[in-house]
């Protein structure tokens, strides 16, 4: 972790120097454009004591989707590149996996047999990888893999692709009283052991899929299990469900990306007073990714029409965002 | 709630004032001896930079029991009392309860019946007066109740017969940076709508056991509906699981009453580092209600064995506490 310390802290420097000449810009990297007004206006809204708009500071609920929102989620989602390393690290106790579907698939690098095995292939993988493990272990194997493994076409770290816009969000939204949360149909417990570092999200505020899970009490003391079993999936309408039950009350503002966070937004949009929605287009091959709304992972339909039916904010990510990674500001 | 507002404001004052009187003591409703000593002393430990055990700010989470812990559950727990309101009041648009049970029994007031019903009967009263509503209706229909009901013996808002030893407690960990949640058997969305208010503790930090929840798009837009079916229940071996489930961190301090804490507290004294763990027993029958050991709700008794051979903190309600509820301090 010593190099991604080093890079925080030289981008941390930057942001503070850059708010500095800037006249205090909360958003740096974010380019002038209706986006980043909608952004500010919003903010200053629901934040000024007068203001028809005035959302009190316990009310300001702000919660933002993972994969493809705060991090890059491409080429596959970075849990599922998680289980495949875990899959080769765990064949030699599973000598069976050789020639078991969709194991050999991972194991062979064969993506046409992957992709033959389809959701229930990928459900049998995480179960595989994520099962009959204590919380503490899961969490151990997680820190370790995120520490070593990289980003296969930018050979980096998983956490330094991160969206520096979002960062510069999430840390605006918080510096005026907002609690963010991150609502993820990725696993929660892959995520929790970085989110604190990387986001400045604690564990207790990051929801998404989990595990079934049990408490033991061992010869050396009490464990929590993570079962071979799918217990909550928090995606699509899972996620408004999820917000009620880990938040008992409705955001002020959500962002996403796909339609897996459409009725996240539809739950936000249909609360009284200031409210903001945001969806995060894909649309830069160069600095990221262009898939945007032909894609088989975070796909973008339904979302985005609602989002221009209902005025909903919308961001380009090639137009809207200045610095698309940290390292662009140290590079 | 206007009573309760005077009440909590006099209540505050005179907290203010006991609190400079005497010499700035956190917890004024605690009689001097070992249990408000080793409350002290942990606090101390555990958030003085230069003590061994040291615990960062992030990492301060206090969880308590809601029934018996924080307020009275006697007769019975304050959300049966309302599921039986709630069956009389609902009585009139099913003519067939009249002669079904378990419903009859409470129309009836038939404790017999009742009790024969078991509990799986309370499971049908529950599900009857808690499912196929929206979470939005359910909350407006709890805050009304408990603005009315009042408790049979003390004549009181079940909102005031609060513990006050333990808002003095839930205050002072606050303001040493702890983050209080409560980790009750109870349901979720009942208890929400009064804990900031009474505990100063957000929807956010209420874990409870819960309903089946599913999200609909209706024509006037989304909503949120409890299913009449068990969702989790966050109770004995279920509590700690919901913790690692909403926290995702193991607690520093825990609080409790009853067995169904136990392996909450087992999961607590287990972590590594400065730990505090509390029992409540109830043993005040003039004050409150002396069950203590012996009863069929809020058992003590494995969790007071392991309490003793541990040497966790263990409160004697009638020793330990100068004043039980906070009307004690205004009249």
């Amino acid at each position: 972790m010593n190099r991604q310390t080093i890079l925080l802290a030289t981008v941390f420097t930057l942001v503070l120097a850059a708010g500095c000449t800037n006249t205090g810009d909360p958003l740096p990297s974010w380019n002038e454009g209706p986006a980043k007004t909608s952004i500010l206006d919003f903010v200053q809204r629901s934040t000024t004591p007068s203001s028809s708009d005035f959302v009190p500071e316990n009310e300001r609920i702000a919660v933002f989707d993972n994969d493809g929102t705060l991090w890059c989620e491409k080429p596959l989602y970075v849990q599922l590149l998680f289980a495949f390393d875990r899959i080769e690290a765990l064949a030699p106790d599973h000598p069976e996996w050789a020639t078991t579907q969709p194991f050999q698939a991972v194991l062979e690098d064969d993506h046409e047999a992957l992709h033959a095995a389809g959701e229930h292939g990928l459900v049998e993988l995480l179960m595989a990888t994520h099962g009959g493990v204590t919380t503490e272990e899961f969490k151990k194997t997680v820190t370790a893999w995120m520490a070593d493994a990289e980003h296969p076409r930018f050979a980096r770290p998983f956490t330094e692709l991160v969206y520096q816009p979002m960062l510069e969000l999430l840390a605006y939204l918080r510096d005026h009283g907002f609690k963010t949360y991150i609502v993820s149909g990725g696993g929660m417990e892959f995520m929790r052991p970085m989110t604190e570092e990387v986001y400045g999200i604690p564990p207790e505020q990051v929801m998404g899929s989990s595990m079934n899970k049990v408490f033991e009490m061992r010869e050396d003391g009490p464990v929590i299990v993570q079962q071979a079993a799918v217990g909550f999936i928090n995606d699509k309408a899972g996620k408004p469900v999820g917000i009620q039950e880990f938040i008992g009350r409705r955001p002020t503002a959500a962002f996403g990306n796909s339609d897996g966070d459409l009725q996240m937004l539809q739950w936000t949009a249909a609360g009284d007073g200031a409210r903001f929605m945001l969806l995060v287009r894909h649309t830069d091959e160069v600095r990221e990714y262009a898939y945007d709304r032909d894609s088989s992972v975070g796909r973008l339909d339904q979302a985005l029409i609602e989002a221009q039916r209902h005025g909903w904010t919308v961001v380009d990510m090639k137009k809207d965002w200045q610095v698309v990674f940290p390292h662009e500001l140290v590079e």
